[in-house]
């Protein structure tokens, strides 16, 4: 039997979901109008809410009992995702996001930059409202090192000498470290100290294969099925998983090693359909899978740690769902 | 005798100032070398200092004993106010700062975003650190506040209809509200509750002055004085508060006041000379003056609830030192 979103993932938490998208929608609140209205916007432009949904499944695998902090935990996460996606669109000039008008792109890059720094005060603020020092301390550690791995990103793009221990660290903070907020967080509010390990582990390891699994289907999948053009990451000559597995699965004295080099330090796609051919032929992309499984494999395993509940079992659904994207 | 900053306002506080200087270096700390490069470029790159120097003073004035917790405090007030700027250098396009080059200009704008992003995360997490909820909701708060200040700013550009109350909130918003932080923090800090509000009042109306200072000099100083080219508001049509006045005091009838209404408009500086004649001859300019005499004076009065002290006589020196620039 196939997983099912809604059935396997969502169900359990279905009434915690409502009481926090009502919670994000009320904690979006300004008197300046355009703050309201950019807000609004890129909040409802939000995708499945993978973050939340997976902050309140670790919340309810812990047994929290205050479950009205969940609902505000995962309302924070998701703001803090949002901000993020605020200013990753202006860093990157991106016009569309899932198929909708980007904020700077509706509006401008200024305002783009500045709602984005609201939406963080404002995860901040609703954050404080928690009381918890090791909460507060754990989220404010984690994002400086969220925008650590996305300046490190910047760092590493034109450079294809970046090693694979790079990419790591740079999925780890642009991807991994907010999901791991997300269940962490969860088990600092239900005081539940055994479960913080196994949690930012499971979260960790979901992570990085969510995000090698995002970086394998920018030069596999069509636009249609994930909402963003083939060859965007070559476009801006990152140096992602499938080129760094390519070129070590490549003679160095060949024409095809020297073709992903090129492009990862020039950028653009004029060798678009080469490259393609290349990650395919050297055996990059199986490589790139079976690292997407091996996390995976290790982010259930973490999970084993907690009591076998429907909220744990969601959360491993959520896991073999990811993979479902690249099979 | 005329004021003179290093011996009226610093030297009270010289000795916290150099643990607060070594703080913010110390505090500055990230294994990107990127992150590490922007954030000492753009630090380094600061002016006097005011904002930690008003906070130094306050806790001293407040008589704290645990007067680390001052320096930490003073350092986070600089690494948001770095921030700010950053993020305003993007939003401006700005090439230049106190004559070195922006962050934005030495990189790019996405460096400049993400390392504006990192610092107000590690502000927080710097602050997080003192473990006092009431500061660390006082500083959530208001650095939404500032952000909105900031989005409301962008919103009324291009508006000649903006009123001198929103004005008002702009300005609370962009530049006070990071003064008030400074004082009412070290009142927090200090424990005496019966100091937040004197001290919040004389950094707000002290920041209100400032700008208005600020504002004014858009319309009367020389590059050479000011670090920044007459007629920048003008150019980007910010309605600042000699040109609402102007058209307050102008004929409604009149070509001048058509021609102040479509600079906003339109924004540019093909009409500076006629509008900078215009708010001259107006008043609107001896307006503003006297706006912010009144402001300083409100700052000066708030502070006589304190005790008398040398720090409180730092405050005050301060509060006049900054008028002097339009005498």
């Amino acid at each position: 039997m196939t997983i099912d979103f809604k059935r396997d993932v969502l169900a359990p938490v279905a009434h915690d979901f409502t009481a926090m998208d009502t919670f994000i929608n009320e904690g979006i609140t300004s008197k300046v109008a355009l703050v309201m209205a950019v807000s609004k916007h890129v909040v409802e432009a939000g995708g499945k809410r993978m973050r939340p949904i997976m902050c309140l499944l670790a919340a309810r695998a812990c047994g929290l009992s205050k479950i009205e902090h969940a609902h505000h935990l995962a309302a924070i996460i998701e703001m803090l995702h949002t901000a993020t996606l605020v200013h990753d669109d202006v860093v990157d000039e991106s016009g569309l996001r899932r198929g909708r008008p980007t904020a700077n792109a509706t509006w401008n890059n200024q305002t783009a930059v500045l709602v984005g720094d609201f939406l963080i005060a404002r995860a901040f603020d609703l954050l404080v409202n928690i009381q918890n020092y090791d909460l507060l301390k754990d989220f404010s550690t984690g994002t400086c090192e969220i925008a650590e791995g996305e300046v490190l990103q910047l760092q590493s793009q034109h450079q294809p000498d970046t090693s694979e221990e790079t990419y790591l660290k740079i999925i780890h903070g642009k991807t991994s470290r907010l999901f791991e907020l997300a269940t962490e967080g969860a088990a600092i509010l239900a005081d539940q100290a055994e479960y913080r390990e196994p949690l930012r582990h499971y979260a960790g390891h979901f992570g990085n294969a969510f995000q090698i699994i995002d970086d394998i289907l920018d030069y596999t999948s069509d636009a249609e099925t994930l909402g963003k053009n083939i060859g965007d990451d070559l476009m801006e000559g990152k140096p992602t998983l499938p080129l760094i597995a390519a070129m070590r699965l490549t003679d160095h004295d060949s024409a095809q090693y020297q073709i992903i080099r090129r492009s990862i330090a020039t950028g653009g796609i004029a060798d678009l359909e080469q490259v393609i051919k290349i990650v395919k032929q050297s055996g990059a992309l199986d490589y790139c899978m079976q690292r997407a499984k091996q996390e995976t494999a290790l982010a259930i395993e973490a999970l084993q740690a907690l009591p076998e509940t429907e909220y744990r079992q969601g959360l491993q659904s959520l896991a073999e769902l990811a993979l479902e994207r690249i099979q």
